[in-house]
């Protein structure tokens, strides 16, 4: 999807494997990087710490953009409902589908749109990946390409026209992303990929099983510290 | 833009004449509604307890979605930031510009599909009209287009398939809200235009102007008590 390096690119950075890669990828092609994180009430709010370590890591600045006064608003996700749980094991369709919150991308995507035109970014970064299509419609590059159309409509005159959405990811998977991460030097201890609200990540979520999963098919070494581990077990 | 008249609408709710008389409009033509208002640091914050009034009113909930976190992020805008001055009279391309909070329709009517989805809600309605288009360009009939294309990729399963994004007043000009809104009752006296931070209308700025004028053109008694009118100041 990248034509050219963009000059300065806000990256939203959920302090995951994902994108924390996006943001070393970026920042090693030269361009100046921004990352914004979200607060929106979600239980997994550690990630906005690991988020931050990565931004003093690559010397950039941090923005946690504050949408917690919605999370009343987007009631039904695992992520932001204390009524439902998360759930564990690798995901199915119904399991991933209480993960949903509502329309989050578009809200993340749009209040970084905006981040990028009051600071004068000609491109936002995100980490969608393979994995994520098939219940996540908003991770899908036909969303992606539909989103940046209504970008560009929305603030002709006001947004750089050589703007991008770049999702560099979007077609590989997850332990393709490890191993990128990898060869670009990425502190994957300083990374945050459980969605239940511990302080350790929990070993059997659906995203941490997914995070043992990609560093073993990249056969890269996970620093992570997990309180019970699925493939640990197996062993 | 209205093919059949949703069972349930999210409306838009500024508390100003053009979302009261859009929630008025789809009250009438038996949609059941919710008025989202937005708190997003703006001066004028005393049009959140007018849309309050309105959805009084009508008998429907009135939700506050709080994006107060986001007011730093959007700097730059005369609407959020206190250090760049409202511009007073009628509005030419120059002194609109600084009225324009970066993306914020895009933010605003994603929150609002969010809400939507979260209340099995088949409509999202907002009050946009035609003399809105020259300098928003999240104003235009085109903009409305790619945000419903965009919003049907991104929530393809989890949205209602009849789900309208409606802007019936898209082809309008601010005269004709006032007749129509005069039609339907509305109580004009408890709907809110000013920009400026006061306790009563200031006559003055770009919206007060328009609002005046919008009264005078339709040939309806204008209810509203303004500080100074240019118009009463002209005669």
């Amino acid at each position: 999807m990248t034509q050219t390096t963009p000059r300065k690119t806000v990256v939203i950075a959920s302090g995951g494997l994902d994108s924390t890669t996006v943001a070393y990828l970026l920042a090693d092609q030269g361009s100046e990087v921004t990352l914004l994180s979200f607060d929106y009430g979600q239980r997994h709010r550690t990630e906005l710490e690991y988020a931050g370590r990565i931004a003093q890591h690559l010397g950039a600045p941090h923005v946690i953009a504050d949408l917690s006064g919605l999370s009343r608003l987007l009631t039904g996700s695992a992520l932001t409902d204390p009524t439902v749980p998360v759930p564990d094991g690798h995901y199915t369709a119904v399991t991933m589908r209480s993960t949903v919150v509502p329309n989050r991308n578009t809200i993340m995507l749009s209040v970084a749109v905006a981040a990028a035109i009051s600071r004068n970014a000609d491109a936002v970064a995100f980490g969608a990946h393979s994995g994520d299509h098939a219940i996540y419609p908003d991770c899908r590059p036909s969303f992606f390409d539909a989103f940046t159309a209504m970008t560009r409509e929305g603030n002709d005159g006001f947004l750089a026209d050589c703007f991008q959405l770049l999702a560099p990811f979007i077609g590989l998977a997850k332990a393709d992303i490890v191993e990128t991460g990898q060869s670009l030097g990425v502190p994957f201890v300083d990374t945050w990929s459980c969605y239940k609200g511990g302080r350790v990540h929990c070993g059997t979520c659906g995203t941490c099983t997914e995070r043992i999963a990609a560093f073993s098919l990249a056969g890269v070494t996970d620093p992570t510290d997990y309180v019970t581990s699925v493939a640990a077990v197996a062993r």
